[in-house]
C-alpha cells in the first residue's frame, strides 16, 4: 500500500513554504532544496494552488507562499486533495473488473478501514509537522545547508 | 493510494475456496472463474499456503482448500501477509530518498493511521465477506454460473 508521490511532494512543499510562512519561494528553490524534479514539482505546486494551499504570484517579485496559516491546512485534507483517488481495490474503480463485485463486501471493508485512515490524518494540521522551535531550526538547517543559523525566527 | 493486485487476488482466492469449504479447488479453476491469469494467481497461492492460509495437495487427488475455517481467517491477517510492505511514503522504505526525514513528523503520522486502517480490517472475518446465506448463493452463481442452483448447502 502506497501514497502517490504527489502527497509526497505536497507535504514537502507545504513543510518547506511553512517554515517561513511570511516569505516567498519559488518551484526552483524548493525542487533544489530536495533535490527533485522541477517538472514533477510544478504540477504538483499547480494542484495545491488550485486546492487552495498555496498562493502563487506571477512576474519579478512573484512566487509562492502558503494560502493559510499551518494551523490551518489540515493533513488529511492535503492528502485527501493530492492522492488521485482512494480506490484501494481495483473492483472500486471499475466493477467489471472482478466477476463477484456486486455482492463482494471486501470494498465495503476496505472503503471503511480508508475512513479511518484519513481519520487519524484529519487531527493533525502542517502545524504539527512544523511543530517545535527544535525541530524548525532542524528543518532549516536540512533545507538551507548553506545558510547560517538564524537566532531569531524561531 | 492502493492495495497491491497480490490483496486483491488473495481475497478472491479465500472467497472461492470459503463458499465451499470442504470442497478442493485448483488454481486453473479459480483463476477460470474470475477470469484472471494463472501464472499471477499462482504467485498468490503460493504465499496463501505459505502463510498458513491455505492447504495445497499435490497429486492426482490434490487441491486447495482453506487451511482454517473462514471465522479463524482475519482479513486484517490476510491484507498485512499479502502487501509487500506499508511503506507508504518513500521515506518509510529510504530515508535517503528525502532530505527531511530525519527529523519529518509526516512519515509518523502516517504509520499511525495506517495502524487505523488496519485495525478495522482486524475486526472481520473471512466468514463476514461470505456471511449470509443469501450472498453465498449469489456468490455462487456469480463464481459457477453454468452450475445449478443447489439447495442444499447453505
Amino acid at each position: 500500500m502506497k501514497l502517490t508521490q504527489y502527497s509526497d511532494y505536497g507535504i514537502r512543499v507545504l513543510t518547506y513554504l511553512g517554515l517561513e510562512p511570511q516569505q516567498q519561494a519559488t518551484v526552483g528553490e524548493i525542487a533544489a532544496a530536495f533535490d527533485i524534479s522541477r517538472n514533477h514539482l510544478m504540477k504538483v505546486v499547480q494542484q495545491l494552488a488550485g486546492q487552495g494551499f498555496v498562493e502563487s504570484r506571477r512576474g519579478k517579485l512573484g512566487g509562492l507562499r502558503l494560502a493559510r496559516a499551518p494551523q490551518d491546512i489540515g493533513v488529511g485534507e492535503v492528502i485527501r486533495a493530492l492522492e488521485n483517488d482512494f480506490d484501494l481495490v481495483e473492483c472500486m474503480r471499475d466493477r467489471r473488473d472482478c466477476r463477484i463485485a456486486p455482492v463482494c463486501r471486501f470494498s465495503k471493508l476496505v472503503a471503511e478501514a480508508n475512513l479511518a485512515f484519513l481519520a487519524v490524518l484529519d487531527r493533525y494540521t502542517l502545524s504539527d509537522l512544523l511543530q517545535d522551535t527544535g525541530r524548525r531550526q532542524e528543518l532549516r538547517t536540512l533545507l538551507h545547508p548553506d545558510q547560517p543559523i538564524s537566532s531569531g525566527a524561531g
